[in-house]
């Protein structure tokens, strides 16, 4: 297939360009009059082409709905039995079937605004029995769907009722709980919410060490809440991404720049939450690798699907050019999955593109997220409103 | 009909509750306990059930595609050449059909998203021909949809290059446009950008007594690029409405907070342009009416059928309650229109009602944004996904 297209993420700027895609790769990409001959010929005109957008940020797996807390917490009056431990409740009381159907629902949400690759986690289930349920939910539901899926483990997410505490679940998700989900091939990575009254440095490096004996990644949700140097334990330990980073300070920059943990921003719980927005700016300026992503969840923002929304957050709200957000919400993103060859525009790299309803990058700022895809290809196959891949 | 939906915005905070429809308009309103019978019923469960939204600030005839533009502002490097007099070099050469062409999508977008009324602004011509050619292509437009529209003559929008100067456009504006466009039946108001740069002080009088001799409303462009007063002139003159307001101070509040002249506030393209928020909280605390609007425009928010996200910007960005925006985007704007019967669960309001994908009115927040209707009524006769009365 030889595909024309507008948009300036591909090498050296490069617009209009060309590429071919063979075996569900890029396999030459240029200017469109040097481009090799083909029976396939899709030119879309000049509408903007991007790579697929990497969601490296979502927990989709839950029931329940907590729209009356985040009215509430906007009136200065937080639920005192709301947070994470609610949807906890809802989903442990939720059947397979019921949450198989939430699930779908929200990848093919994603999917139809532009996302081919999301990263999942667990996380609402905090028991061996059920954080190994929610994922093999995840691994049902991404074998009947086209987007590439990437799972992530989260039981330390909060601690669940039933343990004495922080310390003791600690040493139960590292102990027992990461090697079950390692030796059922259930995740990629590990996450720890690594923040102040959740998981504090020891838990994290005991889990965090854990998950690397166990062959897994490591990803943190660090100084969202308070500065706690969770951005640094995270490159000390290889982390891929530390997220959220709202409360980052200048050594925390330095610290990311100078690693290859990946800096993840969150501009939507950041603004649901009423919150400062993290260091966009400054991490860019130190040359860390920054990734944007949705954070889609259950409490703190809803909203699956909204990827070109937090595009068009990060140019606005973060300080950073359009373009710098997009390529921060695709090969940003892919780095932050150990992807590379996602999220770009390059020889080798997955045919994953989107033709959006724009001419130009700019209209992520100008319509403030409020772009939608024409087409869709994941790994050179075209995929249909209804999330179908076109030829099955 | 006798409906039943959920949400507080009836009267008393009353949620579940149920209302009669008839004639187009709510004929009783109460506990569904109460509910007289009818053989026609509408059950929606537990579905937000709100008012339409009423989106009282938009400009959508225009030709032409201004995100490089955005891109380029966001970079740090304005256009020498764009601007309001890009856009309107591509109205102008654009033909009837095309016009129309866009500004159907535009309003469909709308409608679909929740908005049953928009008010709509000429302003890309900048001469008596096109101007009047703008409002006539509302007016067909307007016939053809099942939206209320409320058309607004903006020839004050800015000065075209054919005129020596603002003060001697606005003497055209006043003494021969005005004049022509109210004859001609074509805007129910006059509205004049009165800010730094573009109409000053003495135009903006002259040009608001031309629009109260012509029968006509007028509404104000007023302290988005600097506090001039504008606010203030606004309520002066008896303007409907005075919009943006990104720069008023606490004399400005206290004036409008006095007066029947609507603040209408709009979060869209103050974040676009990385501007700061108008102060809500002192405008609602003070007492004024408050309208969120979108402002969906050729160059600074580009989003048509954003009302949803503008509410949820209402309730994050803006310091609002959720039930203070929802309320702000259906019944104020209606305020600012001069139409109370709309955008309110009362007895004799019009029944225009959207039942959305949420049950709380907190998913706006929760979401920004992300929340769709699942079913529109416009004067109590339901509107299906295209945009069709389901009668017709």
């Amino acid at each position: 297939m030889l595909l024309t297209g507008t948009g300036r993420l591909a090498p050296a700027g490069l617009s209009p360009w060309a590429l071919v895609v063979r075996d569900g790769r890029i396999g030459w990409i240029g200017a469109p009059r040097d481009a090799p001959a083909d029976d396939e010929r899709v030119d879309l005109g000049g509408a903007l082409v991007t790579p697929g957008l990497v969601d490296s940020h979502t927990h989709p797996v839950f029931a329940g709905d907590r729209s009356d807390e985040a009215a509430s917490r906007l009136e200065g009056q937080p639920y005192t039995d709301g947070g994470i431990l609610r949807t906890v409740r809802a989903t442990r009381a939720a059947d397979d079937a019921s949450l198989e159907a939430l699930l779908e629902a929200r990848l093919r949400s994603a999917l139809a605004a532009g996302t081919t690759t999301v990263e999942c986690k667990s996380g609402y289930g905090l028991s061996l029995d059920e954080e190994l349920r929610h994922l093999r939910i995840i691994e049902r539901v991404a074998e009947r769907l086209p987007l590439r899926i990437i799972p992530t483990f989260l039981g330390a997410h909060a601690v669940p009722p039933e343990h004495a505490g922080m310390a003791e679940y600690a040493a139960h998700v590292a102990d027992d709980m990461i090697p079950a989900v390692a030796s059922a091939g259930l995740a990629s990575f590990v996450d720890v919410f690594a923040d102040a009254g959740f998981f504090d440095a020891g838990a994290t490096e005991r889990i965090g060490r854990a998950a690397t004996a166990a062959g897994l990644g490591l990803r943190l949700h660090a100084d969202q809440l308070e500065l706690t140097g969770a951005a640094q334990l995270g490159v000390g330990l290889g982390a891929a991404s530390v997220d959220h980073l709202e409360q980052l300070d200048a050594e925390g920059v330095a610290a990311l720049a100078g690693s290859s943990t990946v800096a993840t921003l969150l501009p939507g719980p950041a603004t649901v939450l009423r919150d400062r927005m993290p260091p966009a700016r400054a991490l860019l300026d130190a040359g860390a690798t920054v990734a944007l992503a949705s954070d889609a969840n259950a409490g703190t923002f809803g909203a699956f699907g909204a990827m070109p929304l937090v595009i068009g957050l990060g140019a606005t709200r973060l300080g950073m050019t359009v373009t710098e957000a997009l390529v921060a919400a695709a090969r940003g993103g892919a780095r932050a999955l150990r992807r590379p060859d996602l999220g770009v525009l390059e020889v080798g790299g997955a045919a994953d593109l989107v033709a959006w309803d724009a001419d130009h990058e700019g209209a992520f700022a100008l319509r403030l997220g409020n772009v939608r895809p024409l087409r869709t290809w994941i790994g050179g196959v075209e995929i249909d409103a209804s999330g179908r891949t076109m030829d099955a």
